[in-house]
């Protein structure tokens, strides 16, 4: 019967870089959320994720002192338009400057559609959007976490292939990097899931 | 003065998908720990993300059913090993089998490094490793979501570029599509963060 092999730490080469959120890929989501005055606004977010199958919640990860903060808290509803490589330039803009002082959205031209399921804006031109209900919302350190229960996906026939499924190389959703805080595109297909194991 | 364009949702040509978790693009990550009996094991997550900067954490989501679950709750500890293109098969086999039924370590003769820091192994030939200690526990529907504090990132020199820091194009990791289910490779360089919105 084969056996574990393991060793001990200083057995292995791996360089320490310290404590960091190395933590790869990281996405590139727009998260839509309106303020008190029912103004939309849109804020960059790569600290997020998929956190629960059933019912359907992702997480995202917002410092108080961002104007979505508060939209968020007051409105307890957001969406996340998740932006194809052509919107790079937007979607940076949207993590640049503040909602406070800036209107993000007339200065991209962009448009910001009012959902039916939640009370929060989502982006017309991106080709895939979230409605999101804030079902928990936690504090971890300087960030406070939104878990947000998906009411919805929407996405624009020409980013779905196969049995109206998305097809992500018809998507192209950026990636993050955390440690050069550069955008990456998606390559090529590698394997199916839960079929590329099977061999072993 | 520029003005915010907005529209209906009947305005909005998008399809409906239904209430699923379509956030792009997903992670494969292997977290690794330490069962009772101090027996390693792997399992692959895609339900993650990084959750705080300061300090650095990053959020995982098991079910209960799971082998790792009660050895997360059981350690207080967990670590993340980010599989490169390289090692596809490997990580999808850590989805596809039980810690309880399989030596999944023993079965891809993978070696499992004992941390120093934290109760838990990681594994030798993947590029890139985060040792996390479990600083939040929440119930969110199905799953549990281990928020993990990184007390340290280790990579192999291979996947470090200029300055030292991680460079995607090196470390190849894999990218998981929840709707199709499939593994993707990273593409190319769009642009700098900060920097592509500035036109705006």
């Amino acid at each position: 019967m084969a056996t574990q092999r393991f060793c001990i730490e200083s057995a292995d080469m791996k360089k320490s870089l310290g404590a960091k959120t190395l933590l790869y890929p990281a996405p590139v989501l727009v998260v839509g959320s309106y303020d008190k005055a029912g103004k939309a606004n849109m804020m960059t977010v790569s600290w997020a994720g998929i956190c629960c199958s059933q019912p359907p919640c992702i997480a995202v990860a917002l410092r108080k002192e961002t104007y979505s903060y508060a939209n968020l808290m007051e409105r307890k509803a957001f969406t996340v338009s998740i932006p194809s490589e052509d919107y790079v330039k937007e979607a940076d803009f949207f993590g640049l400057v503040s909602g406070r002082s800036t209107d993000k959205l007339a200065a991209t031209k962009l448009t910001a559609v009012r959902s039916k399921l939640v009370e929060a804006p989502y982006i017309k031109e991106f080709p895939l959007v979230l409605e999101c209900k804030v079902v928990d919302i936690a504090e971890i350190g300087m960030h406070t976490q939104f878990v947000g229960e998906v009411l919805d996906a929407k996405a624009e026939e020409s980013v779905l292939g196969q049995g109206g499924a998305i097809d992500i190389r018809k998507l192209r959703p950026l990636v993050f990097t955390p440690d050069t805080q550069e955008y990456y595109g998606i390559g090529g297909f590698i394997a199916k899931v839960f079929s590329a194991g099977k061999g072993i």
